[in-house]
């Protein structure tokens, strides 16, 4: 089996049911999640080996974010146990005219105030083909952020693959910072993930002529970001996902890759949004699956675009599909009817 | 802060959960509403010192119906305790072709056998600004109609500013008897807000070229009705939402308002719909608040609009959304991109 | 009142709550239903005394299936008791591109090991007028294959109507094996039902120019496939349903009949579905009872059609509606305005 | 099948879910239930064709009442359909030192509005060997008291067993008015059940030395209150429930009958209450039974008992107990082991 | 009305429903509570006019904590708003030899981090007759400590009586910092509530010859800690609980007051627990408000003992009983018999 | 870490929540349990490195059952997949006189036709220290008994400690069979464990003077049973549990071992239960990881005992404590005071 490492925060979700707003809820879902935890659960799904690297507290809180990925077939034994508290995000969902809503309380968890001594990356890159990290990690703190370039460092000498989602959270870091630590960690980046907002927002690289809030997405300027991505930093492959908004509960969908040499655009999805979260997550442990497993560039994009259009049809972060579903309607077959 | 106050019944509310009908329920979610408990809740959430005036019984079902108002922060310490019963209302929420269903049980509620020794008008308008009522309550009955009257000339002594919604319910009063007493009433209301049928159900007005059932909605009928209610009862502002039902899950939906010189029409939403119940009254909270606050006119529609098209996104009769939120719709955005 | 009765499987349904999927859940939502079952429970809505006969066993959960029945009007007394087992189906919902999921574990349930001497036709034929099963019940094995043959007799000598729904279900039995076996079956019926792959599926009867999984639809060819299953087996009434598969969450409905001399269409619909399964079983009461009732031709597809549009709107394989509502969608009114 | 007739109220039972007490509840728990519908529920549950008799609305609330009986096998033909509401109560349950609470909500209900009309008690009591009510029954006005005598009238006529528990709801009527009304009515009645309070509450009855508040009870006094009420009546039976109140978590429950010449004491038993609404009704339900089934005297008080025991480990007002559970019970095995 | 202000931390409190432990929990119950605000929760509830004191974030999750007390009528203007989180902890309900077990995740809480210049305390204690806290508030932090001794000074000018109960939190500070810390602030105590443990944590102050774990409890050691700790601080008044704890499921409960003069002792009672979290709380409360109405020294342990035996009976961290619910149990009724 | 496997069927727990009866429930929890995963996952809970053995359908439910494996730290990739179905069983939870109720539907079950080709048992027991099986899986066909023989054939060649729970389930075979295939098993057992009940039912071996039903035990007749067995099958340790059913709320606790010289006995527990099953493969399970840890003949047995006092608290099958908790019971702690 393919082994892959993805190394981050996961975090529990506090989510109020159905359409409630935070302050009518009187009990929240709860379940865990986070960029690069949802992707090592989509690969496990795929049937990689995956194996997902954080700190967590020994109390059981910490012990039931682990259990939530051993429950779908994650390697957990590279977590560290230590520190205070599982960082946590309270999740509204939104509707129509409503958009949803995080409120984070993830300051002082057991992954942002760990230390380099907490990692041993020569033991946890044994074996190992793929790490992938987001922005989100070393948006931590500078330790985090020295922990994964440790990371991409050792990864860089093993010559495993290295993704990287730019993932940009303006309520951890600015987008200077953001810029001056990723511009470091995206030189041992080769494929590069984003979404219609992250290369402005991370590298100041706009999309000409695309109005996000508008639903509006331009091909040719998205052409032009993946480009300027690849050139600047040498990216083996650039992909990007393409959202329309068109309301809290619909969306359209797609996404685009450059390999350098030519693009390629996924079919485009209109969906109806059961769960948005960790979509762009879904997206990435797609691109990573399909190419580990060797596919054409066409079928990855297909394959990726596919995986997160599924996505948000799943409650929770984590992507809950199998090879055979996101390959059936990747194939074409969006017409959801009942499977006997 | 501003004082509002508004006067009427406030029910139990019992529901079955998602889209159960009432003989599959094997629970009923427990909320609370009315139209004027409804305003006064929005008001206490966009900042107003709201005071909600009804009379319900000390048993616990009546404190539970007060602590739902206190929890937003609706002032409830001008409601007199005593009576009977809550009154109580089943509402079994509707999907596509299948409309919504409510099933009435609210005779011999503590406030439809109220007395008006049960209301002291001159403590409960001090220092208020604004009163609000609806058609609902004096159709509640005859004392009721009287208490309503009574309410209505302190409020014009003290020269508060008077709101009506007409808010016809034929289970209550025929159309006949509901104009008699809403034709003398609405002689001391300033501001009238009626839904595309009121008009015609209350006082015979009728908007030509209109076929609400088929969801088709004519601008200049409703400015011709809006000027015929103006002219026969000299309001200072008429209001009319404008809703045009696609299905039980999607309807359109937009507003006018005339100020007795120009017609001011809102933009217009596509809603999927979470909740339908309370959607007017969160127009004429909206409409208050925005006229209280002294927006512009065409601010005034926007805002109230915007609001209402919200609620039709929030479980329950009460409309859970900020100024911030409305303004932000009002002001054009409608992506519903995640808030983080 | 008119007595009809329905001979089948009845089982226990269990599906994860909301959008869940089957290795999220913690808990099922019990309730229990199979095509026949859910005709009687339809019929016995509109006010036909139906009673449905199958084979549960004495223990609780047989016993609940009993009473699942009995609570919405259906005669069970001809239910005979003993055997192990009441077969099971787990139901994952699906939404937009994710297609709903049936795992069935319904094998030596008691009514697919059930003998000739379980049921005694006479007595329960007393005073019935019209007969109903569908391609499922003698898909359950030789036996009941069997006794369904005997019933079909016992009715024809009595000159009840015969209806049958095709239902091909390929868990069960082969094409092959399903045209044999429902070849002869098809000699006693006199109304046949059908959706849009069954005349394919068990007699090789094809729709021309129809691409089922892109939704198209083509009323020629479907006016062709009635013909031939008219010609073919002198069916009085052969209905077919049209579905189109939009995604999980939307479907386009319609349906068509052919009295042997004319081709009724009814209306068609665009429904956002709660609760798909039972769809067509639901269709196929609405045919019944219309029929039952001497409406005319154009009423009675109507009226089928209708009321399967609003069982997509139901929780449960049972259509929860009565007659006025059906009436009413069929009549023209699809607004879902709410009903006060 | 043997045949029993009840009369009575059927009511919405709405109850926060565990121990929430009514100002905590966002949720109710809908059941149905009444003293006379419960006990007709019970015969069902022992094989008994059990009939019960009151009046409904049309709606769908009223609906679900008449389901909630059909489902456990009750014969709701004589049910009459007609008036404005279900009555309601809201029940909070207790734990430890703290009581259980009711709130009635029942005033106006279908069957309080009854008249004469709604009852063709000829038919009614076609093939019925027993009839049962209960001092509730007439409470609910002068009008219900009348259709209970004209009952009592036909039931004497045709021979039918005429059962009643005294039932006292100090909530309906005063003592003095029960005492005039059910004094009238128990000339007619064979089986008397009370509780350790009715006989004092309905007819100044006094069980010498028991103090019900401090969980004592006296075996000699019960003797004589229940030969006070024989000699006065002239009843063929009667029967005391004997209830020690340790708290509301744990009560002693044991009952004796007096059959005018012999004392029968039943075991007694020591209970964790899970729901203790209900429980006399079950006991009159197990004596009613048991009676019919022509046990001896003992088994009659021990059946009855036992059943009455097992209803307070039962959620809702009707005992969902069989026949081999109570004998069990009433034949000593009180283990409590799993029965696989 | 009386006015009454307590100050310290309100959390949110996750509780898995039922028995499940936290790595079983898919949903946590969402209340709030915390030692002061529990206290301020029962005086609204018997009619005190509590204001509680504490910082809370602006957003959504604050001000649902702002809510939960506004529900139940405690005053919330004094309120600060601002910093970054509400503090957590999280709660797992024991039962039988499975104790109830605790996670804090409080670091960091807007209270935490406050200020002197957060809360004016002239304007806070207008009009107040007490001001209660707990040892939690100062353990909060130095900076919390100041505020607290501000506090105490401001009232202790006013004259407002002035209630602590020790509440030692090992998890919060090391005893000896409690010790120096409360020893400074119990200068301006006037009455001091005590559990088992706390007098010997706080101030080594030990209670001869008691084995907390075996429950056992020794009247005569109590006397002694009470009359020690009066001494040696000057209380007015000394209360101490005194729990024996047989199981998680089951508690004696008893406690005692020493007013300097003499001992007076409360009934003992024998718990079934529904909710153990605040049964402290609540006994301090009973304890202030009965002081407050002026009781006897008698009827104030009495009433104290009552309302919290009562509050191990109610779900959450408030005790939600009235006045007339606790003197009835205070009186000797403690059977739990029905209110109807 | 030490290593063992358990071997048998995990099957689908499917139980109504709370004390809901069968024919109540609207819903089931859905959790998965058996005798030999019970014992695997309290192993695992307990650090030892446990796999289990079983088969399972490909399909997502039997997916299901393997991630509640994973979920809680169990090695799954000893599973076979394939076959038809999960086994299920149903569960009622009983309360005081009213027994639990379990209905099993496990005939046809994946693992229930598995072949020997299934299972490699030298790789199963690379590294292996301990195996575990029970009287279940034998009785689950003769080719599972087979299967089992030569897994205890291939264990005892490598020197692995074997333990067998007697665990007589009459649904599954008769007394004599059992005693003859067990007889045949036992000679490989080193270690037996068996309830008060088992050593009757399987070997005609009779503890006397014991009267299960009426919760009384003899010490004197266990010390004979354990005696009888050990000195007929050669064992090194035999294991009885001494369970006293007061009801199905109240149990006693308590368990002895004889290791062919000594007799221990284990100090007794008084349990309010939640949920009793799974109570003696908790103790099975401490028995083993005490005897893999090579504790003290008596620690052995307070370990065990105390560890299925605590199941007894958990919900579900599985017994969800850890070392620390099951130390601190058997150590005497059994207060359930909070754990702040």
């Amino acid at each position: 089996m393919k082994k892959a490492v993805t190394f981050g925060e996961i975090m529990l979700r506090l989510a109020p049911e159905g359409y409630y707003r935070f302050i009518q809820a009187e009990t929240f879902g709860a379940t865990y999640g986070g960029g690069e935890a949802n992707v090592a659960v989509s690969l496990a799904n795929y049937g990689i080996d995956a194996s997902f690297v954080t700190k967590l507290p020994k109390h059981e809180i910490g012990q039931a974010a682990v259990n939530s990925l051993r429950r779908y077939g994650v390697d957990t034994k590279s977590i560290t146990r230590g520190g205070d508290r599982v960082g946590i995000y309270f999740l509204e969902k939104g509707a129509s005219q409503r958009p949803s809503k995080v409120v984070y309380d993830r300051a002082g968890s057991s992954i942002a105030t760990a230390t380099k001594e907490d990692f041993n990356w020569d033991e946890i890159f044994e074996g190992v083909e793929w790490f992938h990290f987001t922005g989100i990690t070393p948006a931590l703190g500078d330790n985090v952020a020295e922990i994964c370039m440790e990371a991409c460092k050792a990864a860089k000498e093993r010559n495993i693959t290295i993704s990287c989602d730019l993932n940009y959270r303006n309520k951890l870091w600015s987008k200077q910072k953001a810029g001056e630590v990723m511009g470091e960690l995206c030189k041992y980046v080769d494929v590069c993930i984003a979404n219609e907002e992250d290369a402005s927002d991370v590298f100041g690289i706009k999309a000409a002529n695309t109005d996000i809030t508008a639903g509006k997405v331009d091909h040719e300027g998205y052409k032009d970001v993946a480009k300027q991505l690849s050139d600047r930093f040498g990216f083996s492959k650039v992909a990007i996902t393409l959202r329309g908004s068109i309301s809290a509960s619909d969306n359209n969908w797609a996404a685009m890759m450059y390999d350098g040499k030519e693009y390629y655009f996924s079919k485009g999805y209109k969906m109806h949004i059961v769960d948005r979260v960790g979509g762009g997550d879904s997206f990435g442990a797609g691109l990573i699956y399909s190419t580990m497993m060797g596919y054409e560039p066409q079928d990855i994009i297909e394959y990726a675009t596919a995986a997160s259009c599924l996505k948000h049809t799943i409650e929770g972060d984590f992507n809950q599909v199998g090879v055979d579903e996101v390959k059936k309607l990747a194939g074409g077959d969006a017409s959801g009817r009942v499977q006997r």
